[in-house]
């Protein structure tokens, strides 16, 4: 049985074999497209009525009022205070390191004044209230909360608007303990699409929102592709990725390892290593094949490394970096001794990680930068969530009397040309020989 | 006949009023949708030969490859020099402003240094390729192909390939012409769906790009929209709009003109204005019904006006702004005395003009700033096409091996939180007490 595809970037149809194992088509399902074309119908007419009853039905909550699916941020931080201590420091610490880290993304205002006394410049402003979905069930990770809210708040956005389903009226304490540490606003025990549609519409209780981030199921995501236009929605991610090039340096088992903890976050995740040396491929199959049946999601682990996982012997570790330009990979391990140095003819990645002792486990929950970032080859334009995507700019003019003279010329010019006579007359009436 | 709306803030249904005057839904057809979907499959599947095809039976092009459809940049240099002097300095004056301002926009990469050795940062890259879309006939406009098109050269982009259909073979020189001044690196004879479907799969003769922008009829938008995810896209664009606030000291000719401006883009845009003076308003309407026969497209502006325009009588400037705030509108003049200290208050716009000769006729044209911006309130979470729409980011991390002390053990801590054991036993790999 194999394990794992093994390629070589020697065989001749090398890319058509890459092409076919990085396919991905993201469904879109059309029973869930009509559902939720209800769901967003429904919210918007009815507003909380409608969010209440879809959540009576599908989440099986005995709230009879939207009062009663808020909840309140005492219960956050009590959720919290009663965290196991070592678990309690460990999230205060990530957010500490996530928050320092975005503080570097923040950029200025700026301007400058012409010659001729005319401003020009750029103001960048904080969204106003921001949406953040969070699932409920297994799927729920503190470690998401952290990543989508410290952002925001750092980004200067005045209202993080948590969103969490509790099916049965269940809550995850982990992740309310989340919402404390990073300073969410506000949560309601409400999820799926009705809960999109009540961000993005707004209720009785709820106002409508700027933008909605957050990963979510199918319903979700399809809520947030219809909604997107009238709020901001990030991006809709496909399965995890994980690139690794390695020169054989980094022992094998911390390289399988790494390929097994991106393998375990679905079937459809993908794991891919590319390395030069052949004995070593064999070694991190070996260590593969050692180690699987020790974790506890081996069955994930396996089926993800056999339908989508692959070893690919390349001929050197510049053919690499090319091939990871053309992957443009979500996360990017660079496991060689010279990682910084190849780290420099990486154009596209999410996340470059270099080094062995840099494992992207480190990057998913701590070491600072956001853990959401772009897949299946959207690297190639899109980048990391960060505080830019909480943050909106507006162009600065300020023409003075004597710039609105040349610069009245040229546009009247252009206007003309264009066959917009209200846009040439409009600069014409700020010239001194018009005026008179 | 009505001219405009009137309305005051002080009616007690103002904001139901404001609301239906604001509504725009973009409408998405089903039969375009439909036709869409089809010219994708086929230009996924079929390449240039489906392209071809489609330019012949929609463009009525008489080329028979696809080689004969491309336009070669010396045709473009030749349009320029052919333009007669006055618009060729008008366009490359343009240019190199809107050039200038946008070298402000280029960012930084950046990293830090962490006491234990660990290197966390981020790198700034451009995008590889770039497709912009440039509709043929009446609204093809120069000034569109420099505001799309500069941005990208200025990022860094190594290729710009122009699509621009040419109906039964006619070229538009001015078009031809800013591509030239632009510095476009590749121009297609090509456009409709057929074309954003030959940028975003790749054919035979066009390579793939990474984002495809520019404006685009309904067939064009409903392409955009579908490939979104496989390529990046910039914002469907709604009806351009226009909000002024005024105090009263601007010539109310000047005023008019401005709103002429926006309305003469087409029956649908949107232009308002804010004023706390009565007489101001009605100053304004006179000048309107005085100016408006001798404008040759009246047709558009009146039913512009007629049905999404309106003269607001606001209680004070503060109170315009509060509006300006909730409308987030693509253009915002602020035609008072005290314009800068007003702006100060605005929170959500594309573009601010500031002052009496800031019309926003200059920045459609050559002011630096964009002119291609947030419509339909959605300036309350997006920005003005910019450089920064043209690079994306990759984290950069780098452990160093005590770093990985610190933070392996946060990470395995809320790894087991999370039931994600490979992502824990991944990180303990690189903890000393570990290794041995």
């Amino acid at each position: 049985m194999t394990l794992i595809h093994r390629l070589s970037t020697a065989d001749s149809d090398f890319q058509a074999k890459l092409n076919t194992l990085l396919a991905f088509e993201s469904s879109q399902d059309k029973a869930i497209e009509e559902a939720v074309t209800d769901i967003l119908q429904a919210v918007k007419t009815k507003g909380d009525q409608a969010v209440l009853s879809y959540s009576q039905q599908f989440d099986h909550v005995t709230a009879q009022s939207m009062a009663e699916l808020e909840i309140p941020l005492s219960d956050c931080q009590k959720a919290l205070d009663n965290l196991p201590v070592t678990q309690r420091q460990a999230l205060e610490k990530a957010a500490e390191r996530v928050r320092l880290y975005h503080e570097h993304q923040k950029t200025p205002s700026w301007h400058y004044t012409e010659e001729d006394g005319t401003v020009l410049g750029q103001k960048i402003t904080p969204m106003d209230r921001v949406g953040l979905y969070v699932p409920g069930g297994k799927a729920a990770y503190p470690s998401s909360v952290l990543m989508n809210a410290i952002p925001a708040k750092v980004a200067g956005v005045s209202e993080v608007v948590m969103v969490t389903p509790t099916p049965n009226g269940q809550r995850n304490p982990l992740v309310l303990a989340a919402a404390a540490v990073a300073g969410v606003d506000r949560v309601m025990a409400i999820g799926g699409a009705q809960a999109v549609a009540a961000l993005a519409y707004g209720t009785e209780t709820i106002a409508q929102v700027d933008k909605i981030v957050g990963p979510g199921n199918a319903f979700v995501a399809a809520a947030k592709r219809r909604v997107f236009g009238l709020v901001g929605i990030d991006m809709i991610a496909g399965p995890s990725e994980i690139l690794i090039i390695a020169d054989g340096h980094t022992p094998a088992d911390w390289i399988a390892m790494d390929l097994f903890s991106q393998a375990e976050h679905d079937e459809l995740a993908q794991a891919i290593l590319l390395c030069p040396d052949l004995a070593y491929l064999d070694a991190v199959e070996a260590s593969i094949a050692r180690q699987l049946s020790a974790m506890p999601r081996h069955e994930i682990i396996a089926t993800s490394l056999k339908n989508r996982g692959a070893l690919i012997h390349v001929r050197d570790l510049e053919q690499a970096c090319e091939i990871a330009n053309f992957i443009a990979p979500e996360h990017l391990e660079i496991s060689t001794q010279n990682a910084a140095e190849l780290s420099e003819k990486i154009r596209h990645a999410g996340a470059i990680f270099m080094g062995a002792y840099s494992s992207e486990a480190l990057g998913d929950y701590c070491a600072g930068p956001n853990h959401v970032l772009p897949t299946s080859r959207t690297a190639r334009f899109s980048s990391p969530l960060g505080v830019y995507d909480f943050q909106k700019r507006s162009s600065l003019i300020q023409v003075s009397h004597q710039g609105a003279q040349t610069l009245g010329k040229i546009a009247s010019e252009l206007a003309y040309g264009e066959g917009l006579q209200a846009h040439a007359r409009s600069a014409e009436y700020r010239l001194d020989s018009m005026e008179k």
